[in-house]
C-alpha cells in the first residue's frame, strides 16, 4: 500500500529566543519520516511556524516531543506578541496530502488529541473538520479573548475543552488540534498603482463577496513597483483550482483595461496544485499524476521504506 | 548532497516469450534506488523497451544482471522482428532528471559501456551525447543494415566498435549505449477530420520544415474519432518547453479555422516539463519547483537513504 503522507502546521508561541526556537524545532529533523520543510519565527508575532511534510506516525512522534520541549520553555503566564494565542503550543492542524482521506485526517487529529492531553495535561480544542461542536469549525471562536480571556472562561460549559479537565494548564495554556484542507496562498500583480481597483476585484472574486467559494482576498498596493496585487487564499484547490480564479481575476480586470502583470505562489503547494493548472490550459485529456517521474520515484521510495 | 537521478530505457530483442521477458525485467525490480517504471513488449517488433528511474550505481546494477540474462536467453543469429536491431541488448540510453548534469550522464554512460564490454565481451558504439564520432551522434547511422549487415561489416575501420574487438558476439551482436535527453511524447487533437491539415501543422512545427528546433511531428488520422492529430517528439524540453509548441500548433491550426480538441502527454515526463508550463500559462514569478510538497519530499527521502 502507498505510504500516507500529511502536511502538519503546528504554531508555538515563541518568536523571539533563538534558543528556544531551535530546541522546539530540533525533533522535527530527527525522526526518519518527517520532513522539516520550513519554519519561521515572527519578534512581533512572537510565534514560531513549522511545516511538516511526511507519514503519521513519525510526524506525530516529532509533535510529542517538541510540545514536551515547548511546555517546558513557555510561561503562557508571562506571554505577551501581535499574534492571537490561547497556548505553548497554539495550533496544530493536520492536512491530507497523498494516500489518505479528510476523514482519516480527522480521526487522526482527535486520536493525537486525547493522546496529547494524556501525556500534556493540555486542555485540547478540536477545529476546523475535526471540531466535535459546529461553532468550533472557526479557529477564531476557540480562541475569543486569548489566553487571558479563556483562563476566566474555560469553567463556562460552552468553552469547555473538548478533551481534558475545564481549568488551563497552568503554563501552557490550551491546545486547538484540527484537520483542514492545504491552503494556497496565490497572489495576483496588476499593471496598475490604483488600489482602489485591486480591492474591487478583490471582493468580485472572494466568496464574502459572491464569487468563487473557498477564496478569501485582499487588495493592496505594492508602492514600491507602482504595481496593485489581489492576495488571494485557496481553502479548497480541488474545488476552485489555481487557474480558475486566476482567470475570474483576469476577467474582473478586463473591465478597468488592466493585465495581469504576474502572479506569486507564495509558500508550499501540492503538485496536485500545478498539475491540475497544467493540465487545464494545455487541454491535457487523461493526464495522470502517476506519469511524472519524479511523483512515482516517491512513491516507489515511500514503498522501500516500509 | 542530493542524490542523482536518472531515466534509462534499455532495448532488449525480445518481444514474444513471456517466459525470457519476465526473466530480464526480473533484476530491475532488485535493486533499492532502480525503480521500474513500466516495460512494454512488442510481438511484431520483437522488442523489449524497459523504462527505470532512479541512481546510477543501483541502475547500472541492475543492468549488469538483465544484460547477462540477455545473452543467454538471446540469439541474433535467429532473431527477426519488425524494429531495427544489431544485439540482443540493443540500446542503453542514460537521460538526467535531477542533480546530475549531461556530461556526468556522458561519462557515465562511457564507463558502463567499458565495463559492459569487459563483463559480456559485447562490442560496445557510444551514442547521442555520448557518441565519440559525431556521425555516430546518430543512433541509426550505427545501426545501419542492422545486425545481418554489420556483422559483415565491423571489421571496416569505419564501423570498428568503439569499445571491444571488431567482430560481433557470436549470440548476442553488439550494444549502442548512450547518454540523451529526455523525449517527450506529446499529441495535439484538432477538430478536423482531413489528415492533410494535421500534416501540414506538423510540417510546419517541426525542424525538419523549419519550425521549432529540437521537435519532430507528424499528422495522423484517428479515424474512429473523426479527428486528427499531431504527433510531436519533444527531443529538449528545456529548450522548446511544451507549452511553446502547443501554442504553435494553435497558431498554425487559425490559419484553417480549427480548433485543438484535446492534447495528450503520452508516457512519462519529468517535473519541470509540467512546472515550465504551469508557470508560462499562469505568469508565475520566482517558482520554484522546491516550492511542490512532493517534490521536497522526494530530496529530502533521498537524503535520508545516504
Amino acid at each position: 500500500m502507498a505510504k500516507q503522507i500529511i502536511e502538519c502546521v503546528p504554531n508555538f508561541s515563541e518568536g523571539r529566543s533563538v534558543e528556544i526556537i531551535n530546541k522546539i524545532v530540533k525533533p522535527f529533523s530527527g525522526h526518519k519520516g518527517c520532513a522539516l520543510l520550513d519554519y519561521r519565527a515572527d519578534r512581533n508575532h512572537n510565534r514560531l511556524v513549522v511545516s511538516l511534510a511526511g507519514s503519521p506516525e513519525p510526524i506525530k512522534k516529532a509533535l510529542f516531543e517538541a510540545s514536551d520541549i515547548a511546555v517546558s520553555h513557555i510561561n503562557m503566564e508571562l506571554h505577551e506578541g501581535g499574534h492571537p494565542r490561547i497556548g505553548a503550543i497554539d495550533v496544530i492542524p493536520f492536512t491530507p496530502i497523498q494516500n489518505i482521506t479528510m476523514d482519516e485526517c480527522v480521526d487522526l487529529a482527535r486520536d493525537f488529541g486525547k493522546q496529547f492531553n494524556g501525556a500534556t495535561g493540555i486542555p485540547v480544542y478540536f477545529y476546523d473538520e475535526a471540531a466535535l461542536k459546529p461553532n468550533r469549525r472557526n479557529l477564531e471562536v476557540i480562541r475569543k479573548g486569548q489566553y487571558e480571556t479563556l483562563k476566566k472562561e474555560i469553567a463556562n460549559p460552552e468553552r469547555a475543552p473538548d478533551i481534558g479537565d475545564a481549568k488551563m494548564h497552568e503554563s501552557a495554556g490550551a491546545t486547538i488540534i484540527g484537520a483542514r484542507k492545504f491552503l494556497i496562498a496565490f497572489n495576483v500583480n496588476l499593471g496598475t498603482n490604483k488600489v482602489d481597483i485591486a480591492k474591487k476585484i478583490a471582493n468580485n472574486v472572494r466568496a464574502s463577496g459572491g464569487g468563487l467559494c473557498h477564496v478569501k482576498g485582499i487588495g493592496l498596493s505594492l508602492k514600491d513597483r507602482n504595481l496593485v496585487q489581489v492576495s488571494l487564499n485557496i481553502t479548497d484547490h480541488k474545488r476552485n483550482a489555481v487557474y480558475r480564479v486566476l482567470e475570474l481575476v483576469k476577467m474582473e480586470a478586463k473591465q478597468f483595461g488592466i493585465q495581469v502583470v504576474e502572479t506569486e505562489l507564495y509558500g508550499m503547494a501540492p503538485a496536485s496544485a500545478i498539475v491540475d493548472s497544467s493540465a487545464y490550459y494545455m487541454q491535457l485529456a487523461g493526464f495522470d499524476p502517476n506519469q511524472i517521474i519524479e511523483l512515482r520515484l516517491l512513491q516507489m521510495l515511500e514503498e522501500d521504506d516500509e
